[in-house]
């Protein structure tokens, strides 16, 4: 049995040392006598890597070779990976990627493309690094209805904010930071603008709920605009700012997803996942809350749950695993302003009295937050629970302030 | 398809509710037209009950009914339940259950009748009731090396830990307090002394490291004798007290398992894990530190856990799953005596200033811990890393005090 790995950057080279390195252990559990890796597609060269003869730059010998039945994505990006793996598949390859973008723009198409071919498309990596949470979900929780689904999914985002909250850096510190430990990209806006976390959820949102969810519908915050005194306040209120990815199911059929930094109590299982570690919460009708903790991202980890999906094919070179989710209808993601939620409001005023007493007339359930050293005129409280269309209308009238943060508070 | 329930109590009544309410969704998942309960076995009657009509008490209708394809143990106990399951794997049925004790007890051989029937035997649900811990161990995450696991495995134990650390109750009146909300028995002691952990722990031992251990092997330290003092000085360290079951691979090849309370740092996500909440922490060589929280028993939960393993079952028919180990061998588990960690103690002398300056004589690295309103001649401190072994002679040699408290300082 052979194995191809194309992109042998972070990812792909951990999978390769994995491979090697628990050989015995994952031939016994493939039920494989034996399992080789025969290719590596690079544009690049590797001299001196123990695998640096597996290296080839044309991907024809791989779709062509008809003993390699399985082949691991971990080029990244859409363009070539898309097509590759296409190609994989119709050759009859069961294919294993990390690649959460592919997924969240190709997964639905991909499955069938699988499905066709009576072979296995596998994403246990592309979310959550190596935390399992895709088999889990797919199996573990399928005999519950799944209401909601919630998580810190960005390494990076959660490294910096936990910089802000303990060690009292602003987010440009925390970010010089997570680059200089290799966190953060020199462009950092996948990670700190929530497009990474946006991609995953809707990878998801997809399993649990059943239909594709594109990343293009999902209202996504980023948290750029995170400050100092928000941290300080979610401190009074007794909690920490998280960015939190999330998918709920509405009552009539629709789901409501959503990216964006969130309150999160000290008491909360999500509130102690600190650094670059992740954390997902599946709530289902039968389990109640189950939250599941590792390291999000990095080659090993992320390695450790691509080889995971590798012997899950090898076992099961003839029978399908059973993912598979319909396509996005019209209307089926709901508009993020018809979210219903309580609401943290920090702003500065050169009127107090006024502003509070307009705030108060406003809104319902209104809680006042104070801060040490807050600068005079800066006002900060949390509403009752109320819709961000509503939210937004009301504070259009509040002429006596200006509204400089909005944090969405959960209940996680 | 068929199923058959085994034992008509708390969990049985919930896998035959769970079957019901989400019977749509778990047939889609099961790939099955239909799966219907068939019989409930019950010395009882349960009248006006939706399924009494499906309750009998002979066991022979079930095993000789070829329709019958899986049947549910929720009886509990070793006997009678070990007879009929092995019955009904010889008859070719596929055999879920959440009897922790029969598979510490029984797994091995269990596993090894199914394995030549070629039916499964599963048991998600007999440790950490609903989260899913059996098959991500065997499955996602195969491609590692597990070197260690570790968890808070008893609801009952860390509910009344909970109460003594945040409400200050004795533990006492927290273990009435358990008994008053159904949490605990009314003879609480495999919940209270740790037999139900270390169930638990033997069979995540013989699924991560691949051999039996039996529950007579493991060293096993219950909660009774924690004091508020106790948790006033773990408080003091920095950290809360928790019931561990902790096994470990030894680098020659054997395993060391225990059961006993343990000081858990704040930061550690273990310490966060409240009430009747359970937590399993896995460390593997790839993938570091993956923690798994939840409710680790109640009706529904635990329901949830079995029903994923018929569907499990349904979907492989004719196909096993993996899950396998040998049987324990001589000398596989290590003496507990031999286990190297930090120890807190707490002691109360007579004279303070000789017992000092004995247990700096025998111990390095010793930190003095202290507390409010510590009565006179109380004195606490904890250890550098030391075999048990070593400690013990160390602390007999102690005349100047009395030892009052020892316990094990984990490092998750």
């Amino acid at each position: 049995m052979y194995v191809a790995i194309m992109g042998y950057g972070v990812v792909g080279s951990g999978v390769a040392s994995l491979l090697n390195k628990n050989h015995e252990h994952i031939l016994k559990k493939s039920m494989q006598s034996e399992m080789e890796l025969k290719y590596i597609l690079d544009r690049r060269t590797f001299p001196g890597d123990p695998y640096e003869n597996l290296v080839i730059s044309d991907f024809s010998k791989i779709v062509e070779d008809d003993e390699v039945k399985i082949v691991v994505e971990t080029m990244g990006g859409l363009n070539p990976a898309y097509d590759y793996v296409v190609a994989c598949l119709k050759a009859g390859k069961h294919v294993v990627t990390s690649n959460k973008e592919l997924v969240a723009a190709k997964g639905c198409e991909l499955l069938q493309i699988a499905d066709e071919n009576n072979v296995n498309f596998l994403f246990e990596a592309s979310v959550g690094g190596g935390i399992p949470i895709i088999r889990p979900i797919s199996q573990c929780l399928a005999a519950n209805d799944i209401d909601e689904i919630a998580g810190i999914l960005n390494g990076t985002t959660n490294f910096i904010l936990t910089k802000m909250i303990t060690d009292g850096m602003t987010f440009e510190e925390a970010l010089l930071l997570a680059q200089k430990n290799g966190y953060a990209e020199r462009d950092p806006s996948a990670d700190v603008d929530g497009h990474d976390a946006c991609r995953k959820i809707c990878i998801l949102a997809a399993l649990c709920f059943g239909k594709h969810v594109y990343p293009d519908y999902v209202h996504t915050e980023g948290i750029r605009k995170i400050s100092l005194s928000d941290v300080e306040y979610a401190r009074a209120w007794g909690g920490v700012i998280k960015l939190i990815a999330k998918a709920k199911k509405l009552e009539d059929g629709r789901v409501s997803v959503l990216v964006s930094p969130a309150f999160i109590q000290n008491h909360s299982q999500l509130a102690s996942v600190d650094d670059v570690f992740n954390a997902i919460l599946v709530r289902g009708d039968a389990i109640g809350d189950v939250v599941f903790y590792g390291r999000g991202a990095g080659k090993m980890p992320t390695a450790s749950a691509v080889v995971a999906d590798v012997i899950d094919c090898a076992r099961n070179m003839n029978r399908k695993r059973f993912i598979a989710w319909q396509d996005c209808t019209d209307g089926y993601v709901a508009d993020y302003l018809e979210n219903v939620t309580a609401f943290y409001i920090r702003a500065t005023t050169e009127n107090a009295a006024a502003a509070v007493a307009k705030i108060n007339g406003l809104f319902s359930g209104v809680t006042t937050l104070a801060r040490q050293d807050a600068p005079e005129g800066e006002i900060a409280f949390v509403t009752a629970p109320i819709s961000e269309k509503e939210l937004n209308e009301k504070l259009a009238l509040i002429d006596e302030a200006n509204i400089e943060s909005v944090i969405r508070i959960t209940n996680y």
